[in-house]
């Protein structure tokens, strides 16, 4: 049971976050259309545990990533972009298969994405994986990596020595099953994870894909059900209600000025993981969660430049 | 037996030339960038089946394409973009796959591609295309379609229907590795359909890649011995060898002014098979040919607003 007004407690390790998933290439339309008539498109780093670990380490704490890629120059420009952050590449695997991109087309309704899996599933649990996970505190990831196999059996195997070796595990469970092969019940495989996690962040969509429609606070129970220690449902502009199981929170959200909405769910995770990290307690963590949300939403992109988190801390007066 | 001097008859049926194999988006790196750095991309229409069948339509001949795309936007923009070419839809199949993408980072020394095959090789041999097919007098196609099952399969039983109905059979012997999976010997394979069709139009680098190196003539052999019954080796910028096993001629490039190079080899076809159709003999089909591609290289992209056969005909003074 994680009680809301303590900290989490966490081994002394070389690396705080380690996220495991998709590093990928985005490619976005440069104009909004609904009929895919636009032409223009421009590349972008992305896949959401890369920008978690970015976002973390400009927040002030350690973090790596494992994922793969291909052996092909997008891979290798991911790679490079990797580099440019800072960030240590170890725990990148290089394919040979096309680097896994997302075609979005962006439109005035609901941007519809193309999605290429190519290198991105084909991640196995190798030592360097190994090593960076026993060293690190926490381990985070989404269901990109479980749709498929191998990769399912990559994080299956790190879920497994995370328990072992006592690490936080975060999980978003954002499942949409145009990610999933279409002959598997993705839902059901997608409830299993979740009875293994210690905290997952739904949002009502992901919830509503999983259980079909509810109220939030029957669906948060859903998910204690299943096994979550600590559940962080968001509500978009409403905020978010929190629950351990004893007791429930609803948090407001911190945004004043929306520019784009991109990223602003990595932003919460990574703003969340940095306070855990540095001894915040449960609540204030997910205030600070909320606060970094709220900075990037100010911002143009996926990943913006984050400064440290006690300057995010002052800025919003928490 | 074709002989040079002769036209090759065929049947009177309602439809010129089908192409079967990949109608794909192109996605071009708007700039020349050895590093993958360069971001702003351009999508176009593309695969070489597609862009003959609207090449020969705009030379004056019939033409039907038989692909897969998928049922995302990228693939409601191909159908929509042969549309705007007058082509009929009808032999295009919708999957529940990823529109069929190649990513070229244009580059000072080669550009390399990335592939990302989804729908495109779902295409199947279905009533449709089996009508369309009976219906026309000559068929083409490439490597893609043959690269991987269930495409295959549809081409394999398409050659088998022409053959059965007195199609000409064109044979683009295209292979490249990357499009092959990877525990499969691609070079077996192509060799073997290389001796059921009747036509073959191999680049020398296409040549090395099937028989490794040798010189031209000794290359042309190699393709006749296989079985094919013409044997058109282009030679870049020195022309082409010709051979029907018995008659071996060379051809001079027409190129005078080289713009672009993207789709010369699909504009030779082209100007080759509507020339076919119209009743040249194969010779002067063949001056056709060089005489579109010469044409097709004045100006940039793979497909150019061709005129008549006849304008190029008389503009090159042939």
């Amino acid at each position: 049971m994680f009680d809301l007004d303590d900290a989490i407690r966490m081994e002394d390790k070389p690396n705080d976050l380690l996220t495991i998933g998709e590093l990928l290439v985005d490619m976005i339309s440069d104009d909004y259309d609904d009929a895919f008539e636009c032409d223009g498109y421009t590349k972008f780093f992305g896949g959401s545990p890369s920008n978690i670990a970015i976002n973390v380490k400009r927040l002030g704490i350690r973090s790596h990533i494992a994922a793969a890629v291909g052996e092909d120059g997008l891979g290798t420009f991911l790679v490079n972009r990797l580099r440019m952050a800072g960030m240590g590449t170890d725990g990148i695997q290089r394919i040979d298969e096309p680097t896994s991109m997302v075609v979005v087309t962006k439109s005035k309704a609901t941007p519809i994405p193309v999605f290429y899996r190519g290198a991105d599933y084909q991640l196995v649990y190798n030592q360097s994986l190994d090593r960076v996970l026993k060293n690190s505190k926490a381990v985070h990831f989404s269901c990109w990596p479980i749709s498929r196999v191998p990769s399912r059996r990559a994080v299956e195997r790190a879920i497994e020595e995370a328990r072992e070796h006592g690490l936080l595990i975060g999980f978003d469970p954002n499942y949409h099953r145009m990610i999933w092969q279409r002959d598997e019940d993705g839902v059901a495989y997608v409830k299993s994870v979740i009875s293994k996690v210690d905290i997952v962040k739904p949002s009502e969509d992901d919830a509503e894909r999983l259980f079909g429609p509810d109220s939030p606070i029957l669906q948060v129970e859903k998910f204690l059900e299943l096994g979550a220690k600590l559940v962080i449902m968001t509500l978009g502009k409403d905020g978010a209600i929190v629950s351990n199981g004893r007791e429930t929170v609803s948090f407001s959200s911190l945004a004043t000025e929306i520019e784009d909405t991109t990223g602003a769910g990595d932003a919460f995770w990574s703003g969340f993981y940095a306070a855990l990290v540095k001894g915040y307690t449960i609540k204030e963590a997910l205030r600070l969660g909320f606060a970094v949300s709220a900075y990037k939403l100010k911002y143009r992109g996926a990943v913006v430049n984050l400064p440290g988190l006690e300057a995010i801390q002052e800025q919003f007066g928490l």
